[in-house]
């Protein structure tokens, strides 16, 4: 029973986007007869497999529901009650999580304003100190966001002098990648050159945002690093009774570049979209009309009167990231096409025209 | 990529099984386009019509990810941080959460036990007390199970006889709702007239069991019960952002009946397997098997030897329940064929054979 | 200023009892001057030494306000978060901290009925089995009270039974010591005799109901089983600014025997009760008075019509146990006097003259 | 057994300091006899009419162990489980309590820098939006530290601004009043008037800080507006069996005003200090030393050279603030005198001497 419209896009969220038919597919053949629930089965085993290709093999990886989920399971696993977690101000665990963080796992963030989304070394210093002093939230691991929420991206020797950074000070290291396929994507390197290699300890890795119905993953890149994945997994209400339609999947995410492609393809069409609104601002066709960060994977943050924002929200959905400032965030997905940016461009600048 | 025998079935569980195909076309039919995230889209308000079609008008639909999830997350939302639940001590909050409802919530279960898995406001009684008495948990809600765990059967007059003495005495009344559409076709009734009209403050509505890849509901049966569920829901890591296909699912689930087909059936080829046993005991046909609980919906409770039911399990998986006592659980599902419980009584005859 | 009849003391509780005199002049002793807050004070660096004299070189102790925050502190101290703890069904971790355990550190309580009080190996593998199976809180702690909330004690080699049982189990093993004092006393034996040399992997100190303000003390008599205790108890809202305070009255409770003469006595006013009303039962003076428990200590628990008991209770204040059983506990302090038994015990046998 | 020296005072915190006589002298007096535990005395009582007096008749009272187990269990009464916290980033509750309100009670504390420690409305502004998505933390209380962690003062028309505020957006205020006292005395009004006058919904009253043993108390100054703090005391482990003892503190520190007399000497003490520095720097006596936050209360926050200050230290213990910008706070106390304060002049003096 279909109730929608399958030809309306908009630019509000990758998130927005369904789910690629190569993942429905799969779902269907993983489908049928009885397997073992809650991980024993064989697609979750596959899953294994195809996940220690892009991360190593000592990876170890669990399916869970979302990234929240994914997120908060991640960070409990490799923290002590007493830690606290060292994160931009702008951070997903910080803003857009409600407090799970908090509440689920009574972890603290300590937050640090950026410009960009991303922490450096000196950045994470300005909270990372106070051991050993009982009255202070220990600082005990760092949560970066690659791509970041502002859709700025970490170059492997920036994720590199982090990941050096808080070993040196003996914390560990968080990645929240909703979005790390578009990273990949980006840098044009492996998964695993600015994860694994790079020195990250834990991954969440993120599906849903690439095309997948549910379904993210918790990857343990250092086994080591983190304790009790499968228990909190259940106590975090992650545990997927019929996992193998989770992990079906991700495989076929993560087989055939279907990741790769699709992220591909988001950043592509950020990028046009970047670019067309540059080129009609250059021509002066396009007024009143300015950018906040770069564009380096499959976002757009643009500045603009809040009145014309709303009027071409009326046509194609979106965001506003700052209201004050007249900030907006424009996201593109595996299932934008050029056509939809081109039109998004063409009311922009009819609503912008100078 | 089909990695698995489509032709095996076991009697280990009901989430062993696959999805029904009406509900992978419902997935496929409400992908494609954009549709707003975090259930402001048209599938999660359909489905809020058709619950109330089900629960009636006052209903307020929930979805989320998985039971434990719809459990925690609605037992937290009709008590304060204070409260106590009062269950069974086979309830699936007690022995099956990982310790869930206590992690994430702080709730305190206040465990009785019962011969089949039923409470009766007399039971109810040895733990409803201390209110007002800041050392006692309070105890403030009443969780049961319908079907239960031991695959008995609340009757209608039964769960109304528990909802008025909970409301007597202060305490909400929670219903785990796992197989509440087995115990629906077990009734005969409509599913409001055991739940909403018998008293029922909230419900953890299960699909999973019933044939959804994954997806269940909290139903808000008594709304003023019940504060914060937008909220708790984010929280508890339940938010799906791809919100649609969890709607898209139980949609296809609750309309044209495929609920209620699907559970009839399974709870026939329960009766089935229980009828065909007991005719093979009364021929004298297999000696050392006889039941433990009534087989009221689609759960088998069975004594036999260890030695000879780790046999039988070779060939069709299925759990001990009390190893001790020798005790094991039979599950039928909607997929179970009668062709598979002939097979299965075979088997069981053949290493029983008097 | 005072405000209270400081004659009156029934046998409610011995956290009814005030203070000895001793412990008072020892805050005075203390008082003056400026020390470090929050434990670096002189007077818990003597402590510390104080307590290892009791418990044995290896102990490390941390000075909390009270039983709860000892007992939820030491036990979420040997605890991973998925940690479970078995105990007995009457114990105070779960009948009278109001869901503490479960609310500060989400730790699930696995109970067992006992006639008692007392666990052994056998009913702690009741509950102790499940390892690895993440939908089971694990079960990796013991919890016994000594003496317990029954009024029964452990013997020493039934300490070290149910130790080694627990090790061999990889579960660890913490004495809720509220009346540790008195046990010591009534088995005749140095503190560590049932404790660290027992295997008791912490212990929870009682001060309070021997007769201090406030005060109790974590003491992790194996330090290699606990994990982060100076952060857990500032979290745990345990950490006393003024901690000299809490160190003078454990050191005045803990040096010259005062600790063992007040419990000495106490228990020994539990025997002369016992003892008095047996022998006026036995000369047939009084009737329908009878023991529930055996008196080991300082409660004797004793059976009653409720009508007799609320008229004694006009007199002398104590709690019913079992109202329903006619169950009551009468308590003794370090202050109870033996005049306060033979008038106790004579109000008894006015009601229950035969 | 005395064993430190009570002629040593220093400058580090007003809880290195011990208790007043009369205090101790109070304990004493409440000593003897029995009391009912856990509240129900005599003394507890009393204290519920002397607070009364200094907070209004609708005040009622709950006695608690610390300033850390008083703030989190007061921001909890009045939030539920999805609130958050508008607090400074100099908040106690941010910076010193070990991150305890996330872990204790789940909650998040949206943090905003100040120049001075004080917020405004329109600070508060920054952090106090998105009621109603599920995604942000709600914003539901504000909590303000009277006075301040930076030793600075809100009058009362600020208090009653920033309630006002808080009460039009839907949000209660908490005061922290781990210094209430000192607040009263600088502002030389009435404990109600910048409290319960001024539209404070809880306080928490701070006795340690003021020459208590130990003990606060929350104080429900709109009853309306917190829900459940007798079981919230119960369950964070801050009630205590023998709480006759905190109540007598309590009593005879507000009675006969030995709060505000103790308040304004160690108030006047940093005055003295203050001025008898600027009179030196002034007098062109001292070099390379300012201030950087008013003196209003009993605090002085000076700059000076990292090593002069750590040459100082040596004979006068105190705390760095910011090591980096070479800030350092100075206490006051209760029992500091002006010859304390003359030679901790004269060693800053012979250590920055021009």
């Amino acid at each position: 029973m279909k109730l929608h419209d399958e030809n309306y896009r908009g630019f509000a969220s990758d998130n927005y986007a369904g789910a690629h038919p190569e993942v429905i597919a799969a779902i269907a053949e993983a489908n049928g007869g009885h397997q073992i629930a809650y991980g024993e089965d064989v697609y979750t085993a596959r899953l294994q497999d195809v996940m220690k290709q892009h991360f190593g093999d000592q990876a170890e990886t669990f399916p869970v529901f979302n990234g929240t989920g994914a997120n908060v399971t991640a960070l409990t696993s490799i923290l002590p009650r007493w830690g606290a977690v060292v994160a931009t101000s702008t951070a997903h665990i910080h803003t857009d999580e409600g407090g799970a963080p908090e509440r689920i796992s009574g972890l603290k963030l300590l937050t640090i304003p950026t410009p960009d989304g991303k922490l450096t070394p000196d950045l994470i210093d300005r909270e990372a100190w106070g051991w050993g002093d009982e009255h202070r939230p220990q600082p005990l691991a760092v949560s970066i966001t690659q791509t970041t929420e502002l859709g700025t991206l970490y170059s492997v020797d920036e994720v590199r002098a982090i990941a050096e950074h808080a070993h040196s000070l003996g914390m560990k290291l968080h990645m929240d990648g909703a979005r790390v396929s578009n990273a990949a994507a980006a840098l044009g390197v492996p998964l695993r050159e600015f994860t694994t290699d790079a020195g990250v300890d834990i991954l969440s890795f993120g599906g849903t945002k690439n095309g997948v119905l549910y379904g993210e993953a918790i990857v343990a890149l250092n086994p080591q690093a983190s304790d009790g994945l499968i228990y909190l997994r259940k106590l975090n209400m992650q545990l997927a009774s019929k996992m193998r339609f989770v992990s079906a999947q991700l495989i076929a995410l993560l087989t055939d570049n279907l990741w790769l492609d699709s992220a591909r393809h988001a950043n592509a069409m950020a990028a046009h979209l970047r670019h067309s609104l540059e080129t009609e601002i250059a021509a002066g066709a396009i007024s009143g009309l300015s950018f906040s960060q770069e564009t380096q994977a499959n976002a757009v943050f643009a500045v603009l009167p809040n009145e014309a924002a709303d009027r071409i929200r009326e046509r194609f959905r979106f965001y506003d990231w700052d209201r004050a400032g007249g900030e907006v965030r424009w996201m593109t997905a595996f299932d934008t096409t050029e056509d939809d940016v081109d039109a998004f461009v063409a009311a922009i600048t009819e609503e912008l025209s100078a």
